[in-house]
């Protein structure tokens, strides 16, 4: 069916006095005497194509909101800078109609509504534009890395080592619910791997392996968390960024995330004006030049040490209460970010006790070379931290902590052969998605939400 | 640590007459009496930077394969139109040592050697061609997609619907072995999701409700299957493009699937020649040939039908009969793409029987509008149709095949809510990486392979 996507037709003049095809959904229509005007929208664009139907004396039978129609018609200039198509019955094709218990008629929907219907939110003016932000950030992401000779890896999802967070862990199996086994072992000796198999919770061990041989690498895939958490910031299904790289020290891994955090938002401001427009006065005032600031200042920076201290002497009366070894709450990054630096903002240098075996140990056997992201209105967007290089120190930190080496004998060897200095970070794509967006909801920026209990 | 990665020097002259810092990893060296030689590593590239040692009256320990270094030097000219850094010992900082039981000795290893240590093996100029090959090739489709106004979606990767290919699904659980539970409805209840829940093997139905609002998209995220196929082409865990389009027959799809896989090849053949230099000469003569080809001829088409005559006139020895409704086999379909066609074909119109539910069903009442794409030397490398847009078609379909509707209502309301003509394909990445490598196994175009009874 050769016709010309609308966002073509809207966002230039070239079309002006040509003919053309288009195809989409109605989403609004008027009729007056000699003229009816419909709204349509293929999905290529925030912005609907009008069409002005030149009635004459034919029988025109006004669209309803929601068919899918054809449209030949000549293109010219509308009101404010606009273009529109001009046509008459004739060359109007219905391709599919639509009935009138249609669920998204012309007035608005709360969020909530719309989620129940995942398979017809998409048509929505908010979720068009959700989904074309999450799209153009995405590529704007594999952008930023492919110009900095990263090479894009895909870690298993499928994983055999328990590692950390093997509470929250979802099992993967082909047994499922059955009586046929005896026992754990037997069940798990005849499964589909032949052992105990599970949904990675994160590609960081395999990307390490990646980098102390390609350099720097990142990843782009699912991550999963079987986690008890019905917030609207927890999916158990996410889409995650981890970049890794070799011969990089904190100081790197933080100048990494701060340009590349700010190369995406210029993207998207530059690629999405409609969409941020929309959100701005949809979802969060202001949202325009927030981020506009976000991609013109200097991230703040300051240690965990600092933060506590700053904590302390806030006056603020945390739900949480503040010491030294304390893990920060939302409340506590909201605090620094939000009041204190009016920025974002990175932490540095957390006690090690509250942080990963892998990070690297710092010279005052207290701390270790982490870094969180703060931003204003989310709280932590992005974890990362020089990871420990030398074999010895690693070898204790699993120790101190009651870890059973042997399943770890790959990731020790990268210590053990040519170690070098590296890092990398975690970056929750959702999260990013909800910063730049407004949107409060993490179930409203992904297609399909998987949280517990719920699943369509 | 700041230093330049070697692919920028290795590429340009720009860097000639200046003093740079490199970091890698030593592949070999070589002593002689006043001079050595080092070839350094650093995964950026395929392509090692030598160092030359001066190493005057000084004591130089030669460094062993594996260690990883810091290097500062001059960068000059080498022979045959190469770049080098000359340096002396002092400048030349040893990151990591590298004891001499390291696997990776100067000599080739087996692929199947390679296998046995997946945290080593992309050390190897093998694997750091495979991988960048993968990176560059999954940049380029989603830049092409990208380009053509398609918006990338996430489809869910863990399911609640068992639809297709139920059998060879894989089960997400919280409960995995447990005695806890008297029987199954009591399992999965108790379970995380509330229900029973597994791996997606497709995410072609939530990509068709995004398409039917969005217009075009693109998915590109990982298929699960729990085949137990212990094959060279098979996994158990794989990466999956999905296109879908609305306002699009199968010819539109066609056109698509053929401007989509000439463009990221030939992006391949652009920013990868040394790669495919290298797979050329170690692993397909005639590879690079073939791609050049590829991409400068039309696909070939035919019918299924038109295809079985041809089979049965070839006067071949199939091991598998043919006859007009029979699946087309490997040797069926390298028949027709290799000796029939002699390059990349279209195989269209497939007996209904053979196929699945949702294929537009063919006025002969006994095809749909399926299509496959088979190439030389892999076979099937794309499958797709348009797919059935008429509600009453697409329910008897559903009916003939036993399937319960109930589960599949938010998939018909596609076609009750201006319904539209669209369809779409699926390529296996590995498969599309193999096809442009000439690597044999698909454990080895995939970072951790994950096959039946084994998992690392």
């Amino acid at each position: 069916m050769k016709h010309i996507d609308v966002k073509e037709i809207v966002t230039s003049k070239k079309y002006v006095g040509s003919e053309v095809t288009v195809c989409g959904w109605v989403r609004t229509s008027r009729n007056s005497k000699s003229v009816a005007f419909v709204e349509l929208n293929d999905g290529t664009s925030l912005k609907n194509i009008q069409i002005v139907v030149e009635k004459g004396d034919g029988d025109f039978k006004e669209p309803r909101v929601g068919m899918s129609l054809k449209v030949v018609g000549n293109v010219v200039e509308g009101r404010n800078n606009t273009v529109e198509i001009n046509t008459v019955p004739e060359n109007i094709t219905v391709l599919g109609d639509c009935p009138t218990d249609y669920p998204l008629q012309k007035k608005g929907h709360s969020l909530e509504f719309l989620r129940s219907m995942p398979h017809l939110r998409s048509r929505t003016n908010t979720f068009n534009a959700v989904w074309r932000v999450r799209s153009v950030l995405a590529a704007a992401l594999h952008r930023y890395f492919q110009n900095h000779n990263y090479v894009y890896i895909n870690t298993p999802l499928i994983t055999g080592s328990d590692c950390e967070g093997a509470g929250e862990m979802f099992q993967v199996t082909t047994n499922g619910y059955t009586t046929e086994f005896r026992n754990e072992e037997e069940y798990y000796a005849n499964d589909f791997f032949g052992r105990k198999a599970g949904l990675s919770v994160s590609g960081q061990l395999e990307g390490e392996m990646a980098a102390t041989a390609m350099g720097k690498i990142y990843t782009f895939g699912p991550s999963f968390r079987a986690e008890n958490s019905n917030t609207p910031k927890h999916l158990a299904e996410f889409w995650h960024i981890e970049p890794e790289v070799a011969f990089a020290e904190l100081d790197d891994v933080i100048e990494i995330a701060e340009d590349m955090l700010k190369y995406v938002i210029g993207q998207l401001l530059e690629l999405c004006p409609d969409e941020i427009k929309f959100f701005d006065a949809h979802f969060e005032k202001g949202l325009k030049s927030r981020l506009e600031e976000l991609i013109s200042h200097d991230f703040g920076r300051v240690t965990y040490t600092e933060a506590i201290e700053l904590l302390k002497n806030s006056g603020e009366n945390f739900v949480y209460p503040v010491e030294w070894g304390c893990d920060l709450q939302t409340e506590h990054e909201r605090y620094i970010s939000e009041k204190v630096f009016k920025k974002a903002v990175f932490v540095t240098d957390y006690p090690k006790e509250i942080k990963s075996f892998y990070m690297k140990q710092n010279p005052d056997g207290k701390t270790v070379a982490a870094v969180d992201l703060l931003v204003p209105g989310v709280g932590e967007i992005i974890g990362g931290s020089e990871r420990e290089a030398d074999y010895d120190k690693l070898v204790s930190a699993m120790q101190e902590r009651g870890m059973n080496l042997d399943l770890y004998s790959d990731y020790l060897d990268l210590r053990k052969f040519g170690s070098v200095p590296h890092g990398g970070f975690g970056l929750g794509f959702e999260r990013l998605i909800m910063y730049t967006t407004g949107m409060a909801n993490i179930r409203d920026v992904i297609l399909y939400p998987r949280t517990v209990g719920s699943i369509r």
